[in-house]
């Protein structure tokens, strides 16, 4: 178990700081977790207001399913978020849950945000998040952004249908989750392509193409 | 004092690499400052005129509540706006001040520098600036920018009203301040983040949306 | 030949390691390669689905001309786009072949997708491309993008007319060869320079100088 | 002179290597100069068709006030552009020279290039190009870009009336100058941050405020 543990803090680790390169950490935002056990299920999630630009031992907290921390005495507070974590490992099958803040998923959720939902079509990066047809098209869900939590929570907990997938917050980023923490990041990179490019094109053929 | 003054050097020193590293110091712009002691005040701020992306023995001077160096043989100058740094200093509890030049910054400071003032509502990076309730409204004061670093010393003194808080100075960047190095870099990201979320979604909104 | 393959396994790392840096590889998309033998001919192409961002030892695995691997126990697949690899090789004098999906390349691609190139002119980076005249014209096909890799292959071997060249495939990335890496870096560079150039003033002529 | 040149390599190495990590050197674009002794003036200039990301022994080359290498066996050839850093430190005191291809300083220079100058005002940032006054106004001359070097190197001369300035070039990038590396770092950052923060400005108040 110890070496599990050590295991998947390393792989978070490294999920955080390649995330942290790309700055998307602004404001203390984003929260990370990885999974530890299936049985009983335990996790790691990054500890709870701290500058996710560095790196020490007291990054991550381990917690069980209800999110709350398997050593009692444990000093560092999970992220307050942690709750939508334990909807992903009680409801899926995936190994990592990743939630951050960019500028351009920002826009597209608040763009969107009255759809429910923003559809792609017709790019290759689409393949990684698993469709391989040559006009897949994917849909990520957009959620509101009650303050309360528990709310939050439970809208975000009815799109947990596939141990892979996303789900765009309004104006609060996107949390995303796959089997392993490689797929998760896969996802998060695909997706977060697919919200630049269209940003960009449409702007270039209203503009342009007209 | 001594190690006092080294634990705030690092301190200090962590926030201008991060900040230089995401080139937040063009043109030798931008300057920093933390509180070393309360009594009386000292606080080290960053030296005139240096090139902030280099580490160096000289990036800071030691100065008193008037801004005047402590070490009266100190071959350094401080830099040309400390002034704004005192009164941070004489006026709340701020641990830390940090001022740079963005393109975003400046541009937001242009575009509503005629109202005297931006706002910011709807978006969860808010929190980061302390209001937790959903519909928390934020608001940047926007002055002037007089050549005559009293005059805008003085516009800005203003607005000194709590112990963590932002200035955008028209033309000429952000200034923000915090209890500590930790949470003044967590102000300034937060609304580094809200000002180009702000241009870009305003850009989409009347392109696309209409 | 060991020595040859260890010394060309570098250079395609190097290039890779810069490419990573720009952050051209999102959800593990992209391939590159580089010839290590003529007769027969081999090289070093990426394998299949890795996070391009680290290094390891299985990054790349060599392959023959039809880009089978040459080492029959090869635990590694070789990209799956290894096909329009081979056509390099067998119909140029290459000695690289790079292929990344940028937000620019792929936005070129969809905007000029529909006249099948996109031409650019008076730029003084387009002698990086070795074209040296005042008024140099350049001009870079656009290619469908069909899921059947053979299919995608056969419509891109067609622009194998030169030694060094490039081509877009629509909202999938540009593929650019050249002699050496240094070459096709360079060609590869140049275009999306222009690319990101092209679309920045194009706005603002429209947008500024009507 | 060894120990001069050894020190003068090290500070044009430390601006390349600043230059090469903001990516300003796409297809081997760009030169670099510094001045190594007056009388008689000899510089040491960036090497031909070198990757400038890369460092090496064989980054510059030391020329003389015509841009020929001082040492006659030099297997290096300097920058195809070297003449225009001759009338550099043959017409003014700088001791530095840095030539850049961005993507903003094109688009600036292609946008006011029929204009032959392009102007900017009230920008804090213009401090750093030593002018202190409330209103100060820069211009930066526009050139033709004549694919004849000396050509163009004639047309550059003319506005060599200062120890510190900068010309841009038209879809060619910017040439700046100053008494130090220091100096004509301070100015390329400067003027870049001016286009950029102009570009950006021009379009929201076309945009939003109309």
């Amino acid at each position: 178990m110890a070496d599990e543990k050590n295991k998947r803090w390393k792989e978070l680790a490294d999920v955080k700081r390649e995330l942290a390169q790309r700055d998307w950490f602004y404001g203390t935002s984003g929260n990370l977790s990885i999974k530890v056990s299936d049985d009983p299920i335990t996790f790691l999630v990054t500890a709870s207001g701290k500058d996710k630009r560095k790196e020490t031992d007291e990054d991550f907290v381990l917690v069980d399913a209800a999110g709350q921390p398997v050593h009692p005495n444990e000093p560092l507070r999970p992220s307050a978020e942690t709750l939508l974590h334990t909807y992903v490992y009680e409801r899926t099958k995936a190994g990592c849950c990743l939630h951050v803040h960019t500028i351009d998923n920002n826009v597209i959720s608040e763009l969107y945000g009255d759809k429910g939902e923003v559809r792609f079509k017709g790019n290759e990066i689409i393949k990684a998040l698993g469709y391989w047809e040559e006009d897949a098209e994917v849909a990520v869900p957009i959620i509101e952004n009650p303050a309360h939590i528990p709310h939050l929570a439970e809208q975000f907990a009815v799109h947990l249908t596939d141990d892979a997938g996303a789900v765009l917050i309004r104006n609060h980023g996107i949390t995303v989750w796959g089997k392993s923490a490689f797929e998760a990041k896969r996802v998060l990179e695909a997706y977060e392509f697919l919200f630049t490019y269209h940003l960009k094109v449409a702007l270039y053929q209203k503009q342009l193409v007209k």
